[in-house]
């Protein structure tokens, strides 16, 4: 049968991937392992593929591997070379990259060795660590479809302004991500590189839209992933794989260069941040190699505001979220929590309750501004390649209001949301909570294309505060986390997710929580996570 | 003849300045100023209700005031009662106020001083600082029109944000002042309170929005003021009555509680900031004021930026824009400009020629922002009442497009401002200027009703930079100030402003400049501007 013309198309974008995946680090079809082996986490170690040392190398935190650098003990093009051996085999597992750069990356951490032999200086706080971009980030002259196959003929021009910070911050872009058709998915599949899994359980999804990124943290092929957030994007994601994220308020990080359809839409906002394989400190270390250089001098939208240094301390309130009032979260979610509770407390650390405030309206408002266009916007674009509408697309589309906003309504809904998010801001003063503790996802990563809830992420979205994901170290144990049989639904939504849960089909599935702070306390509250995941995981 | 029904509403507000009207310091009619009499700036002086001693406190700065009433040299009620009798006279001759409130404003002022007295110490930094307000700034429990009759029947449930913060500053609220129907106008006149003219020349228009508080400054009725601009609204007036004005950055001050139709629409933000009567010194007094009050802990969209303590110096340079390309400036404000370029070089301060940077386009940007909705919700406004609509207001509806923008459309613009914005901020780096001197308006204060050119201010709010406006100390000599008979038009609308430069029309009007910092630097502009204003005044 012939080729459509959409798959003719989608085809340039896969050669792309195939042409650029390093041959020399493949491991053989059968050394993989079997398609029913689901927990492929750890198959790095066994791989043949790479030493002890650059397993090793690949297990570290940024902040190490630069610290390491930094005493000669490591070279940038072992580091390098390390995770694009991990990304290799990742790829053969996971399927989460849209395109290596290797021979690129390789170059690049040979200058930066070179750099460093002359000076013995590193050349920013970022030197020699590989960092995974999402694909939707420009990278000049490489195609940037944003999950669209019509838009396969877009060549960057340049590189998106965090790149750029980035790349003199020191860091090396060694690989780009997968991201679902429309990046509006908590999962991660489309018509050009098809479906990325979750390296925990193949039968589960890594999250989206930054999903590849997701696998990228959890399969370890950089330290640092790059991944942009407009409904839990950067969280989902990290979540569901045992990783770190962290979604900055709104207007502290460059967010020039990054495609996105809607390209004006300023009602809610899509952010850009950082995920990390391996602990808070990594996030901390990105937000600040990014924000020292001050982008507001090129991006004028953002808020000039430095980067603080905040110490971490202990002196703070955590109010814990244990449910929306909407949707019931998933029994490892809520052991999770209680685990959570029980440490932080006996770490002294101050835990109340928090009473959820008007969720349901934070989600008519995002909701409604994801699409004031009714999704016009997005469907002109797939309909001009003609490719398939995957089902997930449609189910984000159908979110919007039955009819397009007119310029006056979304006034209206502006007002909601400056009204919602003061308010939410001052209950938070009045309770004396500094920070909400509360799940990421009404449970552990979902089945591939079944996430249909996004409200315990997409509400920090349209309140604009600051989030930190964080892998509490437990994983799901369907003896442990059995279906509550006795729960009632309360609503129809609630149903569907309640039936979700088929205790052993998540089995092994990372659990993790979302610490968030208030608007603008970006670096307080990485400080705080940073208190709150150590405290959790010991 | 009957009354039609809105001039039945517009009574309503009409009785309610007129019974505010503190009967007892009027100006018997047979010792008033002549109607020819066209310079009124200075009659306090000759009124007879003022004495000496209050006519020097009126013409003191708010810091110098506040720095006597800390040494116990004044009392706040001597400050305030002086400013009241002040602007009682100012309305006999302006008509600048919609409503006085000096029974509160003593009373306060009285508390004030027994803090003091009790204590040794003054409130705060306003301690006794009689300010004016802008009429749509919400008092609680007074109309709040907007300079729409439909509106006389809204009654503010609270204090503006802002005003909250003043009045725990110190700052006493003595009277409310007028504003052209819509605010869309660089005039004054409205179907309420009727028109306000200029204490200069009572010919002239005090300008607008802000028209009843730049009359408020030129006639010293109060040290301080507190404007909004969305177009010049802050800065015409002060240019127009020799006073001093300040357009913040937007998401700097607290706009809560300051009543605008179109609430909610963000593309092109109006920004509430200070008019001062007789220095920069005060524009810094007020912003600090506020800004140390964390107004973001309450207003959640505002930026969380300390107001910063910034030493003026000398070394900075200042780009002269001579003309926008678009329309020519009159010959005083030329003037102006020659006699403050030779000032500044001989003071040892680098100056340098401005090349405007695509004007059209910025006008393009910002006047579409304006009505996207081709003012359809200010018209709606219009027509509940039936109130006739102004020439300047249907000029200013005319900005818009024709055809309504689509949500989609809307977000174009809002990638075309970003793109300009970026693009003048990296333009002022890579020429080496710090800040920009300009015309304030296409001459001095216009002819009443006539104010058509608003973009050598608009150009500004799309570009949200912050502008300080003050007396160069010249006012317009139709014996200096003569027609350029050579000058040959270059489009319809400088023909237009060309042919309204009639010189014996606008004698004695102050001559005023506009200094323009970069965007977020309020604190180096108003610095800058203090230093500037020095200079060419001296």
């Amino acid at each position: 049968m012939a080729l459509k013309s959409w798959e003719i198309e989608a085809n340039k974008s896969k050669e792309v991937l195939a042409k650029s995946t390093p041959k020399q680090w493949l491991v053989p079809e059968d050394k993989l392992p079997s398609a029913e082996t689901l927990n492929v986490a750890d198959f790095a170690r066994q791989s043949g593929i790479l030493s002890g040392k650059e397993v090793s190398i690949t297990e570290m935190t940024a902040t190490a591997l630069v610290a390491k650098m930094e005493k000669g003990e490591l070279t940038a093009e072992e580091v390098v070379v390390a995770f694009l051996k991990r990304a290799t085999i990742g790829q053969q597992l996971l399927n989460f990259a849209t395109e290596f750069m290797a021979d690129e990356a390789i170059a690049r951490a040979k200058e930066l060795d070179a750099y460093y032999e002359k000076t013995g200086k590193l050349v920013g706080p970022l030197h020699g660590i590989p960092i995974s971009v999402k694909e939707h980030v420009g990278l000049k002259g490489r195609i940037c479809h944003t999950g669209y196959v019509a838009w396969i003929k877009n060549i960057a021009t340049e590189d998106a302004l965090l790149v750029q910070l980035l790349e003199k911050a020191g860091a090396v872009f060694h690989v780009r991500t997968n991201e679902p058709q429309s990046l509006m998915h908590l999962d991660c599949n489309n018509n050009i590189t098809g479906m990325t899994v979750n390296p925990y359980n193949r039968k589960l999804s890594p999250g989206g839209s930054s999903g590849g990124e997701g696998a990228s943290m959890g399969f370890k092929c950089a330290p640092l992933g790059i991944g942009t957030d407009i409904g839990g994007s950067i969280r989902g994601p990290a979540a569901f794989n045992g990783a770190y994220g962290f979604r900055p308020t709104a207007l502290r990080m460059p967010y020039d260069g990054i495609n996105l359809a809607g390209d004006g839409q300023e009602s809610i906002r899509c952010v850009v941040g950082p995920l990390a394989a391996a602990g808070v400190d990594d996030l901390e270390l990105f937000q600040r190699a990014v924000i020292d250089q001050e982008p507001w001098e090129i991006e004028t939208s953002l808020a000039p505001l430095p980067w603080k240094r905040v110490a971490p301390g202990k002196e703070f309130t955590v109010g814990i979220l244990w449910d929306d009032g909407i949707v019931h979260p998933h029994p490892p979610i809520t052991r999770g929590l209680q685990y959570a509770k029980k440490k932080l407390e006996a770490a002294g650390i101050k835990v109340v309750d928090w009473e959820p405030f008007k969720h349901d309206l934070g989600w008519d408002i995002v909701s409604t501004l994801y699409f004031p266009d009714v999704a016009e916007t997005q469907r002109a674009i797939l309909a001009e390649s003609g490719e398939p509408v995957l089902p997930l697309t449609e189910w984000a589309f159908n979110y919007a209001k039955p009819k397009p906003l007119t310029v006056t309504e979304n006034w209206e809904y502006n007002v909601k949301r400056e009204k919602y998010r003061a308010a939410y801001h001052a209950l938070m003063k009045a309770r004396g909570v500094d920070y909400i503790l509360s799940p990421t996802f009404v449970g552990v990563a979902p089945e591939l294309g079944t996430s249909q809830y996004w409200n315990y992420t997409a509400i920090w979205n349209i309140l604009d505060q600051p989030c930190v994901v964080f892998p509490t170290g437990l994983v799901q144990d369907p003896t442990i986390d059995k279906v509550e049989e006795a729960y009632v639904p309360r609503n129809k939504q609630d149903e569907r997710e309640f039936k979700k849960y088929v205790p052993e089909r998540f089995v092994g599935a990372p659990i993790a929580l979302q610490l968030t702070g208030k608007h603008f306390r970006d670096e307080e509250t990485i400080a705080a996570a940073k208190v709150v995941a150590e405290i959790v995981q010991s």
